[in-house]
């Protein structure tokens, strides 16, 4: 099955030679039509653009497009395989910007992982961009690069592993707290993996009421005891984990809500599903191999499970999010993406299934009104 | 009448917000698709890609997309207008590659106009392309950024202010020599203007066997006794000037067979042209206010009269040369742009008029077969 899927994709792939094509607005066919396109009526265009900039969306491609940007160094769960193993995951998420979101977005993959490099390349092309989407850059030189673009440019950059995945992680556990009748400020979260997207997740369940958080990454749980912890996991240290537990997973997972799997395949098994409190929800997003196999969740007790997989209930996945999210900042001119708007799209997400159960706690990828949804909150 | 079309085209540049759009090879619809497209199929593709770097182009967009970069440094005849100012020009660019080579390309503005930032972010970047055209770039910086990147990179690079513009001079002037039935390589030319494009053109003409040019700048004619010339116009002088001429405009024409005006507007009247040799040809090339209205310069005596102005006969636009040296540059996996391949591409557009007249000496741009003539040069 997934060499069928390998195969058919590989012969798709070279088939269409690449998903993005540039289409102009308007082709050239006519003396008159150059003449206004191109020279020499385009001078008084970018005479006016120069000297009004801020009226550059209203003429240009900078009202719409979008830059999808990678470096290669976390490409899904592939790892460091660099620009070009990068690139049909890009083309591939502009694909899914304009089928989902009508958004035009362009795919870039740097020749650099250096995060200073990266950071002035950035800046450096963004003029002609209305926003930047950030992918598959890997922890922790992603919240580097982000935190520093957000303040140098002036119009919105997310870092979709981040902030994509937590959104969607968000708007799925308020629906899975429905579905077990607890209540969602007091759930007790397990975050497993302190990567990009465990580091954002976690930030954001604190931001939305959530008390009772334990993040884990390769060595176990994250607290304020642990030496030579990053800038990150110290802030997430300070932030999670008011029980002051330490040890592994076990040990986060006794009596615990929720576990979110943010960190590899095969992790865990029923027998330590067994160890959380009753109706236990288990969001296993490894991709594609989760945590623990959605069966084998259901073995240990887990009364919501989500994958990030396609062929399981409740893909929870970012493309719930990430066209919705550049629609809105697109359309409402927006140049920062807030706590309070990321929030906003959870639960407008959430509210798409109003009334959710144990197998469908987020509307599928194709449904409708999905990103005009989670546009709205964007503004 | 130009204010006409600046209106015109302030406002049709308005209502289509942007002339260039993403469009995906396949949109994605069904579950199914969305799997192949995207995770897990992706996947596979990516890992693949990643192994074999040369294959890239079979699956990806490297195939098939040009970057069309500026840094706004000379926009037209506008000047240093800056990035947002050079974008309106890029993307009509890019909707001109499309309709008449059918070459994808994508507009990328820089927010830096120092040499070495401008090539690194380029290098950068580059990973996703399969071509490079640098555009509106001023003299010097251009040649150095040039220089730099196609010792660097493996996909071909070309300024189109330069080449471009020289290889249609190249074909016209072909053509222009069989009106007026002088022998090509004996012609006397002089070249006003040793930016870019004046300075590509002469180069391409010594290439092309024209022995006698004389180059002008601002400063009058560019000659082995002038001090503190640029190392650029350093190598003009040398492989310029055999008859080592010195003063300006008037000097350089005397019995003149050829002007090529790549300067400035209204920089010489009829008086100037009966300096020049009988039956004399005149490209005055700047744009939209030519170095001599055609009107003027037949006064004069001239007997073919070219413009870089659409509402003139014999329009000599790079637009008929680029989207052709693309195409066959993609078409058939070119690294480097040769002297050679743009020789045979002039021979290749001139071959276009087989029986060239003084009102027709290139085909107009809308006329069928340019690029794929062009194409078949650069192999």
């Amino acid at each position: 099955m997934a060499q069928d899927i390998s195969k058919k994709a590989l012969a798709l792939h070279k088939e269409l030679g690449g998903k993005v094509r540039m289409e102009p607005a308007m082709k050239v066919r006519t003396r008159d039509e150059l003449s206004l396109i191109y020279t020499p009526g385009v001078a008084a265009v970018s005479t006016f653009v120069a000297k009004n900039p801020r009226l550059a969306r209203d003429y240009t491609m900078k009202g719409k497009m979008v830059a999808v940007i990678s470096d290669g160094s976390a490409v899904l769960g592939l790892g460091n395989i660099g620009p070009l193993g990068a690139l049909p995951v890009m083309e591939g998420k502009c694909a899914l910007f304009k089928s989902f979101g009508n958004v035009d977005a362009f795919p870039i993959v740097l020749d650099t992982q250096d995060p200073k490099e990266i950071i002035e390349t950035i800046i450096r092309i963004a003029p002609g961009f209305g926003g930047i989407n950030l992918e598959d850059f890997a922890a922790p030189n992603c919240f580097e690069i982000e935190d520093a673009l957000k303040a140098k440019l002036d119009i919105p950059v997310m870092h979709d592993d981040q902030h994509g995945t937590a959104i969607a992680v968000l708007a799925a556990l308020m629906n899975a707290a429905k579905v077990v009748n607890k209540k969602f400020s007091s759930l007790s979260v397990v975050v497993s993996g302190a990567g990009a997207a465990g580091t954002a997740i976690s930030k954001l369940l604190v931001q939305a009421g959530i008390e009772d958080i334990v993040v884990l990454d390769s060595k176990g749980i994250i607290n304020l005891v642990r030496k030579n912890l990053t800038p990150h996991k110290k802030e997430l240290a300070k932030m999670t984990n008011r029980r002051g537990l330490h040890g592994g997973l076990e040990e986060a997972l006794a009596d615990a809500d929720v576990l979110i799997g943010v960190s590899g395949p095969g992790l865990l098994g029923a027998k330590q599903i067994k160890l959380m409190a009753q109706k236990a929800i288990v969001f296993a997003m490894a991709n594609p191999v989760p945590e623990i196999m959605p069966e084998e969740a259901a073995k240990g007790g887990a009364m919501v499970i989500g994958t990030g997989r396609s062929d399981y209930p409740n893909q929870i996945n970012n493309s719930l999010v990430f066209p919705g999210v550049f629609r809105g900042a697109l359309d409402n001119r927006v140049t920062k993406i807030t706590d309070k708007m990321k929030l906003q799209a959870a639960k407008n997400l959430a509210a798409l299934v109003p009334n959710p159960t144990a197998l469908k706690i987020v509307p599928g990828p194709f449904e409708k009104g999905i990103a005009e949804a989670v546009a709205k909150a964007i503004k």
